[in-house]
């Protein structure tokens, strides 16, 4: 075990050694092991956006046994689905390659303003799966806010008795915010300390635009002359945010980009101490090969070894 | 043992020993130990109000071990948080410091004109980390009230059979009264009277204001001549309210303010008969020498050695 | 034993003993013990009301305390309390004084056409406690009335089984009637035989006033020549609607009033078949010697002894 | 209340208020009532002894009645039997007359030299017949005494939630002891420190003989000069092995014998410090009249009263 | 806290913040506080030997105050006793001195070759009376072992889960021993073992002699000449069999001897490595000056100031 995997098992010294044990487990595991970084696969598209949308630009990923073999072949830490998509893979892949059971998924075929995942799996399901988390989404700001945060307060109870760590998809969203709230520096920043404060091991937010939603915040961050201008400044603020660096706190990738912005976004939340990538569109809507290359380099990024990171093109025709 | 504490647990003969216990214990720790005054840092306001408002002016506040710290060093009775900020710290700091777990909290995020926290954390988390009491914030004046009067309830059965304490936030707000009802001298009465009814065995509630919300209790008062011109006047009828004397009752500091302020009415609660304060942004958001020296200050107020308090100047510089 | 509480106690042969007994322990306690009539002290004006409007006028009245001597000065057949009240005081006089645990409470902080108390107590609470029965209000004519209905259906099951007997305070209420309907004849004869079918041992109604609210029942009223002039004549169709007075019907003696006044409606409701009166306001806004002066005389009414009771200037100024 | 009451619920403010209520109801009750002296009527002889020994020398006893009502007649404070007895009148007496329903009884239709009665009633019949207490049988010096000890542990904890205190007889028998141990003085001493150590409220035991059964505390007894030589002397030493007298402790009559020893027993229980006596067969196996008197007698012996008790032949014939 | 404490604790980081919490609370308590040294009073002998023999030699030590008094005067660690003992005082000192309830008592009336303890109280009764940790005898060599060992079990999950910590008495005794077996080196060993294997936090050996019971054993010990002439030769042995020093090892005191011997037996633990002992009789069977003076100067051997403990004769005559 590294110094660096000792110092962050450290922070979770409240947490059973199974929990802790699972932890080290995701921290060691893959081409990132012992460096403290992360990147995770994570496929709920298929029941998020639905399945056109997110597996036909590449065809062979309408597999569920694709996403198995692309996480293990890029060597992430973990990879994250819904049931299905576990159930399907579990029996042949739980034991080389920690797996992550969403345990609340919502899909777009009901919009309204006020979204509310549904609970989809159980952590019992997670324990029979052999997998080494769970994980749940919440979003802040929809007027449904306290029913998932009391579901993920029971869940959490639960798994954590069962030696499982808590994965918290914080993403605010509702009608207690404008659009651009939901990415603005203070609401991401927000959004992070609610997760940690729900008990999280692990916290994922989007990354943070330059917007601000909430007018007493901004008045402080103006006084106290808080700097937003670069990602990595925001990026710094939601780490601080995040018990002061003290949670594993990691971003999503968002809608595919070019290779070249997603380096940059990384480089970003590299450089702001944030501690990985969870690269889902960005990564199975390309041919395994490319993106296997392309999770390559990013986890170079991450392990500092950006130098020798392939460049954007030896990479592959970028989308 | 002193007389003082004697005497307050003599009002809680109906409670186990357990809870008689603990209640000692946060009535026996700190600067204020055995005086029957109390002194509380609560801070859940990373939930409340999100962390970039609540720790920027003090960025070490972001780091959840501060406050254990700042708990400690102050010689506070007790330290108040969300579950997140607990567990950070519990498995060093519940053996030397009381904790109270702060079972319910609200987000700003989502507004709306009835609001209701979301229940995080259980009476479970309380024990396996080692607190003293929990805590539980009520909202009188919300349509949603009963749903907060119906949880604390089942709580507080379950708590007290474990032998923890429960301290009750009433905090009147929601479509049923106007912004200035909020601290109406009325409704703080009436507020300090449900928590008291619900069976809190420490409420709190926001130092009141002259104005009166309800036109009945306006008649009652202008009928039998009741003084509620100065702020000793309005929290002796706080205290009366509050089971004639009979019930712990602190008051809340509020947003920040000067030293000064501050101390005035630290001293107002004193001559009023108010048993202490909460007091949160106003120590946190100092540097903390400054804040060690606040708080001391105060609780030499409220333990009568008001000659012997620094005066703010020496404190430092007020925000 | 008397044979009035033998004859009373052969209409509740459904129940069990410990039911039984503590219907008998109540009637046989203090001074109207044996006769079969009641006037009970209840005091949940505080968190109905809130603490200034109910205590102010007397203010002994705001410590705990001062009601359960009230009672056992007087000699009430028992005092009934939200459970705070109850809690302050059950380890001293839960021995001499049978109590009544409110279950259930509302506030007036926050309106609405169709009111629902919040749920506030347990059975578990009232046997730890040591009380004789449990209460609960009801409000017909609320749109949340099945809601009540249900709960109390519970809530007595429970608490029957642990032999405890069920007191309902009915009280029409809510966007189902005029104002002037929930004190109407007919519809207090309706909540009268509500509480009566949904289990109640001991039924609390509001004096009826001569108006009728709803039409069919108007037209029955007069077809069948039924007298409503006179408070007995009114309270005479109320006990009838109690299961033909085979159920413990007393009543409630409203805000505060002069003591003729209350003389009066308590004959009317003697002469009509009521069993007695539940008073609370009406006697601890008073100064407690005047309260017990004027709860004697009333019980010496309801006893048959009116010709020695007080007149209403021996009693005191009525406020 | 008078002191004496309020000084021996001192002993018990570990207890619930439903707990002390109970106790301070029997304390109040009948003719000893408020002395802090107990008499209590037990009749489980039904049951232990077969109904013919037991009730054919006063044939009215047959009936369960007889038993109710001769409580109630004679004031004790207390009337304990097994369920059936106790159903076949609770309905009639529970609201007058504090029961004690025992849960566990031996027949003596199967010998056998380790005795361990069999568990014949709940909590859930206490409470619902209407009880002021439960009673249990511990057999310690048999080889089943674990059995029994953790019976009544478990029935203990249901109870005193419920508001019910708990009588335990606590009668040496069994393989290990001989026959004359089983009143050895250092033996009863023992059993009143297992009942208390078990957390019962009031303890059961029989009268001590001089007779030492254990080595070792014979060695005790005579190093430090305990006297033992009186049945007062060795009522003290079992008060003090009863938490220095912090427990209610009261002997038991035996098999019947002439009033006039029974007399002379009682006031070497007085003067010893036991609390009073239960007496079963020395009372119902008398005719009523003559029974009555005797315990009057007795209580007045009890409560100091002895040069107005009449003399024993004033009572009767003794048998 | 001191480095010894932080050090001591860091052996448990598998238990959760409230099972450590309360190890802390008991490592900082009392004269010892700090030291990672133990002393803790037991007063379990009234159950287990009897209260004639216990308490008769020092008479005041009847009542049940007079140990949680001579705990807090000496300032022990913690008081550790059965459940009527506990609850006897828990509501005046559970906060001020960690009181540990011995969830499982034997009694010496009925003797048989395999004793077995009955449960004689509960995890609930621990909480609700504020205790710091619980406490069970297992009997290593009895036939009815695994009971105990299946029982400490359940409880140990049950009280680890409030976060209560586990102190196990493990006493070889039965039909699988001898006599001399019951303390000879290899079975005392063995004894921690078992102990520490079940979970125990704080385990309870008495101090081992030369002799050895198991043939296999023996041959090992001879074969590797360990050491055990001294009794510091053994205690190093049994402390190594403790998870080589990993959990917290104390020794009892056994039957009262001369305070010179029990100072020998004293510097022999420390100088074998033991963290303290755990003495009843020979502290509470002496007069209360006489037993704090020792207690103190058992206290300064374990703390390292012997030179400044007083002297045998100082602390007045041994018995």
């Amino acid at each position: 075990m590294t110094n660096r995997v000792r110092e962050i098992l450290s922070w979770y010294t409240h947490e059973n050694p199974g929990v802790r044990a699972n932890l080290m487990r995701i921290m060691n595991h893959g081409r990132l092991g012992g460096t403290g970084r992360f990147v995770i696969l994570p496929v709920d598209q298929g029941f998020e956006h639905g399945p056109l949308r997110s597996f036909a630009p590449n065809p062979p990923s309408y597999d569920p046994d694709y996403h198995f073999q692309l996480a293990l072949e890029a060597g992430t830490n973990a990879y994250a689905a819904p049931l299905g998509f576990i159930q399907s893979g579990a029996d042949r892949y739980a034991g080389e390659l920690p797996l992550i059971l969403k345990l609340n998924n919502s899909d777009t075929l009901y919009g309204g303003d006020d979204p509310c995942p549904a609970v989809t799996g159980s952590v019992r399901d997670a324990l029979a799966l052999g997998c080494a988390a769970i994980g749940f989404t919440i979003y802040p700001g929809s007027a449904l806010r306290n029913e998932m945060y009391e579901e993920v307060r029971e869940l959490t109870e639960e798994a954590k008795a069962c030696g499982l760590p808590v994965v918290i998809w914080s993403y605010p969203r509702g009608s207690g915010l404008s659009k651009d709230g939901e990415t603005a520096v203070d609401i991401i920043c927000y959004a992070a300390q609610i997760a940690c404060q729900l008990g999280a091991n692990i916290v994922k937010v989007k990354p943070p635009t330059e917007y601000i939603e909430q007018e007493p915040t901004k008045k402080v961050i103006e006084k106290e002359r808080i700097p937003i201008a670069t990602l990595s400044d925001r990026v710094r603020l939601v780490v601080k945010s995040a018990f002061n660096g003290r949670r594993i706190l990691i971003f999503s990738g968002g809608p595919a980009k070019t290779i070249d912005e997603l380096f940059t976004e990384c480089r970003g939340i590299r450089d702001g101490g944030g501690f990985g990538s969870i690269i889902g569109r960005n990564s199975f809507q390309r041919p395994k090969d490319e993106a296997v290359r392309m999770l390559t380099a990013v986890m170079d990024i991450y392990a500092g070894k950006e130098a020798k990171a392939p460049a954007a093109e030896k990479v592959g025709s970028a989308r």
